[in-house]
């Protein structure tokens, strides 16, 4: 695989921008990476990983001549990120993301690029709750999905180069809408974070005594309760509409076997629990 | 560790029946173990594992002349499970059980109990969403908590065997009231399940082609909506006052986030997810 990118800045040098930048590295498709960030303490702990070779809190400096440019911070701060880089980087350089949420990400992105600068928007599904780059893995994206988001800014030459650098680290790409994205990631990853902080917030509210007694479906259902809340704020209000949705239509199904429960309808909730039942046994199935 | 029990009938040989045998044999606290079911294919591959000695569908012929009767059916057949069971069981037997529910359990129970047998209520936290006598396992209990809730017709002897027993098999037994059992178990247990069973079906109804992107997150939140319908549904109606209490409360908590999320207040959302991520981690940190 020839090298796609001869300087890259990873502004964000957390746990997807730090595992991207140990995996191309490793793959040999980036050359030099310069963490641009305001924690010492992690561009430190990135330096010394060899994630990346130095490091700059200015976004000048840290942006001088890079290639690529990409956006790891949580998704609000994108655009600033972006246009404070902007200046430094190399004429025709590729600005990036790794957002979980894209239609207001790409509008906010490409309202502040420059001309001559051109933008595609990518989520790389994967992660954990774990932050931060002593949390940075080679591995971490192997087999799993990456989504491109191409809008107005996104050039054919730059499309094709972000696309090989995530299926370079073992991601299977797909190319879609914005929008679609947006409503996709509401339900398969917003919603379980959303379940996730409320819950943990209901047990503690009505008694904090609770907590030890939380077993394993508790403790499944919460774990990503642990993640990052600047990240996950940042993602809720980036995505609000569409998680506005999502809750609602949550909401109104389980007071539909909320309800059933409470009537003593043994009909209604088997048939709601064999239809669940039926799709997750199915996705068991085919799992990893 | 004296043996506590000459001849055990498990009525119910699933996931916890099942392992109960498996485990409390392999530690001799009880001897020969009659498996009572419906399912042929079930109780014969119990019977070929090792499981039960033999088994029956008649409930007077599996009961015969034993001093235990475990209860391992789902909640609302418990009652009547005792009831075929009683006449042949041993003067003095204990009738036990291991269901999610207490006080309805308790109540029905004990209703149907002739004078001379004892109930000792139980509930091993343990389990996972398989099910069946092939899933049995006689590690299942160890390390895990296991709940006593002692009524009017647990007796002393009866109480300290059915302690000895789950000590026995490796758990951390401890006794409680049976509807302060109840609430625990409605929201560490309970609420987990209605909201995986919810979520999944939520995203059926909104687009089936959504299913293909549940990654991790979805995956957890959802594993136990493969669990068995039948004994969910029991389990929440033998619980529905306290399982529509604790919805109410959950709905309410979620409401509140998508409130802050609709109106952008950052400040609000920062708040729950700084509370939820601070329990949620503390819990990491004392896991399993």
């Amino acid at each position: 695989m020839p090298r796609l990118f001869e300087r890259v800045t990873v502004a964000g040098v957390g746990l997807i921008g730090g595992s991207l930048a140990l995996a191309a590295r490793a793959a040999g498709l980036i050359g030099e990476v310069v963490g641009l960030g305001r924690g010492a303490a992690n561009l430190q702990t990135a330096q010394r990983r060899g994630i990346i070779d130095r490091y700059s809190h200015d976004p000048l400096d840290a942006a001088r001549d890079a290639d690529l440019l990409l956006l790891a911070v949580p998704v609000r701060a994108g655009a600033a990120a972006a246009r404070a880089c902007a200046p430094a980087l190399r004429a025709g350089a590729v600005v990036s993301d790794v957002g979980s949420v894209k239609a207001t990400v790409l509008r906010d992105v490409e309202a502040v690029l420059p001309a001559g600068l051109s933008f595609v928007g990518a989520h790389p599904i994967a992660g954990t709750e774990a932050a931060g780059a002593a949390a940075a893995d080679a591995e971490l994206f192997r087999g799993r999905r990456c989504i491109l988001t191409p809008g107005a800014r996104a050039t054919a030459p730059a499309l094709a180069k972000i696309r090989a650098l995530w299926e370079g680290v073992g991601m299977q790409v797909e190319e879609m809408d914005a929008a679609r994205h947006d409503q996709i990631l509401a339900w398969v990853s917003h919603l379980p974070h959303a379940l996730a902080f409320s819950a943990v917030n209901a047990l503690l509210s009505a008694d904090a005594g609770l907590q030890r007694y939380a077993g394993p479906s508790f403790r499944d259902l919460t774990r990503v309760a642990a993640s990052s809340t600047e990240m996950w704020c940042d993602i809720f209000l980036a995505n609000a509409a569409q998680v506005d949705d999502v809750i609602a239509r949550f909401v109104a199904t389980l007071e539909g076997l909320r309800h059933a429960i409470a009537s003593g309808d043994a009909v209604q909730i088997r048939e709601q629990l064999a239809r669940a039942q039926a799709a997750r046994q199915g996705w068991n199935a085919r799992e990893p």
